[in-house]
């Protein structure tokens, strides 16, 4: 059995777990606040972030999105989420670092901070300064998502790959908190309406964060 | 022919740099100020970051360090940088991240925007409350590196991996500006002599940066 220790707005923990859904493979999962740096925890992964995989027999930590990615294509090649070339790959990889780095920076880890993080740890009043440098920056992202998807089926080719997992897991946090605007990018709406309908994207859409109500449209198929 | 697009503070470039010697595939630099977005840049990476790898025949651009180091194991498999096992690659992968992501948020990406950005680009001075944090950070990592080295050959495990690549890399952007404290740090400094005097590392102790002169023990290798 896998484990896998999540947080309910980590973008990483949320594409860990729709990529396990689309490789069918089941598994259970904790909740693990990394705020709190837990000794069982930190033994398991020493940079103290989720989110982590564990696998018995043998038993495994996997720590990192990266090292859980890889592992999973690894560990579960079917089907293949990642490409069937070398280039393939490269691309896939390189959008995956997209969103994972320059979007989380940009607009992830800024909005998860200043609307989640200061107000449930206690930290300081929210910066507006920030969401707006959030909300200025999620638009060229959109605006990248739209021009992908003109000349491609999906974001990185003609297949389903782990970099529309990425994107959608980042865009997923932020659209709980009703933070994207969609109404303005139709085409990237659409992007995401067909990953809404996705079997394995079921769960996400069904989190329920304790004291914080998802916005109006975060379920909706049709939004 | 391989290009890199590259940059001397870059530890990305570096990393990419030794991984291609340790694979001895001839390459060639070219020098790019990410900061400048040249348009003819921003086509081959729209992220506008370095490094960048440029394949001839058939032309093809790999960009973000994740991406360029699976493509460099993918296309050039010998000699095996990242593992054997399954596991194994899941421990070079979560220690490549450590570096990556861990390190460079605390220590890298401190100093250099600190030192070298600021005076470099004229943009205000340096914070000296940066630069040590960073310095107390750096201690932590020293210490990881030394927990990890007591209980294996190299840091990932037997062999000499992508880990101490990356981490490598990261240290030697540091030390070029006299800013590791080695001498508290003995087994880690053994494990880098070790990295120093590899074939792999001699062009990156060259590196003779416009303007900036090395630390006095930065190319020695009994330092």
């Amino acid at each position: 059995m896998l484990t896998i220790y999540h947080y309910w707005f980590c973008p990483f923990s949320r594409k860990t777990r729709i990529a396990l859904q689309e490789k069918k493979v089941d598994f259970e999962m904790k909740l693990e606040l990394p705020w709190q740096r837990r000794p069982e925890f930190l033994a398991l992964n020493p940079a103290g972030n989720v989110p982590v995989l564990v696998k018995d027999e043998p038993r495994q930590a996997v720590s990192g999105p990266y090292a859980i990615m890889e592992f999973l294509e690894e560990q579960y090649p079917a089907p293949n989420l990642i490409g069937d070339t070398i280039e393939g790959r490269a691309e896939t990889r390189r959008l995956v670092e997209w969103f994972d780095d320059k979007f989380y920076r940009e607009v992830t880890s800024l909005i998860i901070n200043e609307k989640i993080m200061k107000s449930f740890l206690k930290r300081g009043t929210p910066e507006a300064a920030n969401i707006r440098y959030a909300g200025q920056n999620i638009k060229h992202h959109l605006k990248y998502i739209e021009y992908l998807t003109d000349r491609r089926n999906w974001l990185a080719g003609d297949n389903f790959t782990l970099a529309d997992i990425s994107a959608a897991a980042h865009l997923s946090c932020i659209d709980y908190l009703g933070d994207v605007p969609w109404q303005n990018f139709e085409k990237a709406k659409d992007w995401y309406a067909r990953i809404k309908s996705r079997p394995s994207f079921q769960a996400i859409l069904q989190d329920k964060i304790a004291g914080l109500t998802p916005a109006a449209h975060y379920r909706d198929l049709d939004f």
